[in-house]
Formats: structure tokens, sequence, C-alpha cells
């Protein structure tokens, strides 16, 4: 992930209301992850979020949550609130996105201001009263079969989707493959092998090099692998060679 | 999420040596939430295991997981075997892939193939054993500070990263916008409203109608907004003109 603290640093997570101190524990636990400092909770069950907070290994995240009494104080300083919610066929009192589209745009205002996301308690979700703070809702494609998810989890994939990096989407950190040389050298041995070993004489093989040299190069070997290989078969000539012919 | 249920019911998710019940049960629920109808255990913390799948509300999925005794077992059927890391910088025994980019190579696979994806204990992570068994590896583009993701959560990000629609992604169920003749009346009722309430006689404007149907053109209105507007603004103007001018 690039840094872009700036951006993520507008960023306030709200959980409203949010009962069980596992579940607020999480939620911090995927903005560290993630790289989103700052967290509000509104109204938590005291005993709770207490709990939480204290617990062995709980983040200076966590530490430095914000407490908020009401909806309207944790959202005060943000010019973009939004609300996320598993419901999706109910009356509309506000626009639906699709999580992929709404982080789209929640990145794009966090390059300027800062964007509250809110997230209910884990029993209710956001109340009818919470989401009239929202300019708009947002929802994960979960199947219609089973809409709500954990906390935690809706955190994390949230936060996910904001980070997430479509263009690095080709990058892969690749094992050094072999070059030719190396596959001509296996090749090589590899055929000295089979015609030590008597394979060739028992399944003669028309065009035996380049069928060989084609059965080699589709292994498609990381450079440290051909080295390997290339002293297993060299042994293995070594061996079948030195063999004194059998007595028959 | 449109149903693709051939290809998810391809992946075959694999936990293996997870110790804590609860994270069984959270990945069993992330794996609910996005279709992916197959978990299989492998080497689970005996009593952990037979907990979370007796818990209440346990899903049907997770009192059908597979409890494997090896790696080798949990992944025989399957073409592609994908191990899921925090760790990014390690010397690489295997080529090492971001999420983004992993699982569009693990979707395609799905098409056709089966395919284990493995989760390492929460401690731990994977061994090197069990990597042995992968064709290559993942990781979520987690925070240089803080890699090391819940498990459940990690289980949720990457499911949620095989569902994203991409194209889907500028879909917005939207709100039914008020049309400009609902804006009109609204522009001309509170032109009303503003000469009767004096406003103009001490605020005169230049060009008061255009400006006002501009700044009533950026409210945006939903239509169902937009009849509630009417409506106050006309109460406004009727109370205003029935009014007794004060005798002054």
């Amino acid at each position: 992930m690039k840094p872009v603290s700036n951006e993520f640093d507008r960023l306030r997570v709200v959980l409203v209301a949010a009962r069980n101190p596992l579940n607020i524990g999480a939620a911090a636990r995927a903005m560290s992850n993630f790289g989103f400092p700052h967290l509000r909770v509104v109204n938590p069950y005291t005993a709770g979020f207490r709990e939480a907070r204290s617990a062995v290994g709980a983040s200076a995240l966590l530490a430095n949550a914000e407490e908020c009494k009401t909806v309207a104080e944790a959202v005060a300083d943000c010019t973009l609130v939004v609300g996320t919610t598993a419901v999706r066929h109910r009356e509309l009192q506000h626009p639906l996105r699709r999580l992929e589209y709404g982080a789209r745009l929640i990145r794009k205002q966090l390059g300027s201001d800062r964007v509250a996301l809110l997230f209910g308690s884990e029993k209710f979700g956001l109340s009818n009263a919470t989401l009239s703070h929202c300019h708009w809702l947002m929802r994960i494609p979960t199947c219609e079969g089973n809409i709500s998810m954990n906390l935690g989890q809706a955190v994390a994939v949230c936060l996910y989707e904001l980070i997430r990096d479509g263009k690095a989407a080709r990058q892969t950190e690749k094992v050094k493959r072999a070059a030719a040389a190396e596959f001509e050298r296996i090749t090589t041995t590899l055929l000295e092998a089979m015609r030590a070993s008597g394979y060739l004489d028992r399944r003669p093989i028309a065009d035996v090099e380049e069928r060989m040299r084609r059965l080699v190069r589709r292994l498609n070997l990381p450079a440290r692998d051909a080295v390997v290989w290339l002293g297993i078969l060299r042994q293995i000539v070594w061996k079948l060679r030195s063999e004194k012919p059998r007595a028959d």
C-alpha cells in the first residue's frame, strides 16, 4: 500500500451504539491494518467500550478513539457522511450505492475533506434517526440469503475497498525464472539420462531432442529450481555411467 | 451480487490449524455472506472446532465443513492451491501476488476447476510445510506498521475481492429526482414568499427570477422532497397573504 496518509487521516470511522467489545476491537484492528487512524464511538455500551479500550494489546488507535454523545457531534466536522447498511430493497430515503462505487466517491472526497463512515450496532444496524445525518448509503454486495455481516468484518471489507489499488492489480512479486541456457543444459542432461538408463532403447521417440526440449520448457522453472534439477540429473547420469554393466 | 454459484461452488476455503472457534465461526459467516459454501478445516484444535460447529446459530455451512487430517488431503481435488500470507519481504519461495490481482487469477480458474484458498493459524500463519503445497501466495495489501489481520477479517476481505464486481461499480440505486416543472413551481412560490414577506423590499436583487431559479436548481431535489418543499412554501405564502397588514 502506498502511504497516502493525508487522505486516510481525513476519514472518521464512526461506530454507533456498538455493543460487543470484541467487535469494537476488531474494527480498530482493521483500521490499523489499512491505515485509518481515527475512530469515533457514539454512545457505546459503556462497560463494553471501556473493556475493549483497556484490553491487553488494545491499540493506541482504540485508546485514542473519541467518544461522542450524539451522531451530530460525531459527524460535525465532516462534509460527507455515509451510512453503511445491509438492507437493499426497503423504501429508499437515500441513494444507495454498492461499495465498489461508493468507496470511489469517498476517496475522491477524502482528497480535500473529512468524511464520516458510519456503522450501526450489531443487532439493529443504523437507526432512521442516525440515517437522517447521512448524505447517502453504501452496501457491501453480500448474498441475498445472508446479507448481514459481522461488524468487524464489514469494517474490514469497507476499508479494504478504500485502500484497494486497481492499478496495482497486475503487480506480482515474481520469482526469477530460469533462462534459456539453463533449460538447454537440463534438456541435454535429461537426454543423457534417458540414453544411459536405456529408456530410449525400450521406448524410442521420434524427434526426441525437440520433444524433450519442449517438455522441459513447459516446466517454466524458477532459476533456483533449474540449478537443483540440473544437479539431480547430473548425479543420476554420473551414477548410470559408472554402474558396471550387468553380466547377462 | 449475481448468482454465479457454479463458480463459487468450486472454491474450497481451507483453514489450517485454526485455534479460536470464534474465528472459525467468523470465517464461516463471511463465506455465507459472499456465497462460498465449502469449508475445509485441517487439524483444528478439536475442542474449539466442535464448539464452533455446535454453537447456537452455527450455520449449515459450518455443520457441513469437512475435517481433514492433512493439507494434502484438503487440497487433493484442486488444480490451483493458493496460500494467504501477511509477510511480504521474506525470501520468496513462491510468487507473491497482491489480492487484487491474485483474486482475478483465482476467479479465472474457478471457471472450470476447483481452487483451494488456504488460511493459517491466528498465531503463526501457514507453515513452510503447508506452503509447499501452494502454487503461489497472495497477500492483502495491509500497512507496513500492522500487516497481520484477524483471521475472520482476512477471509472476509479475500472473499469480497473474489465477488467484487468492478463493472457494476457505477451502479447506484437512485432516488427519483424532481423534474424541471417541479423546480419551476418551487421557484415561483419561493418568489411569492420573498415578495409577500417583504424580503425583496429590504434587499432588492437584480435578475431575481433567474437567480432564484438557479438557487433552487442547485438543491437537486428528490421528487418526493420537491412536493414537501412546495407544500411548505405554499402554506407560508398563504399565511403571509392572509396576515392583516400591521397598523403603522
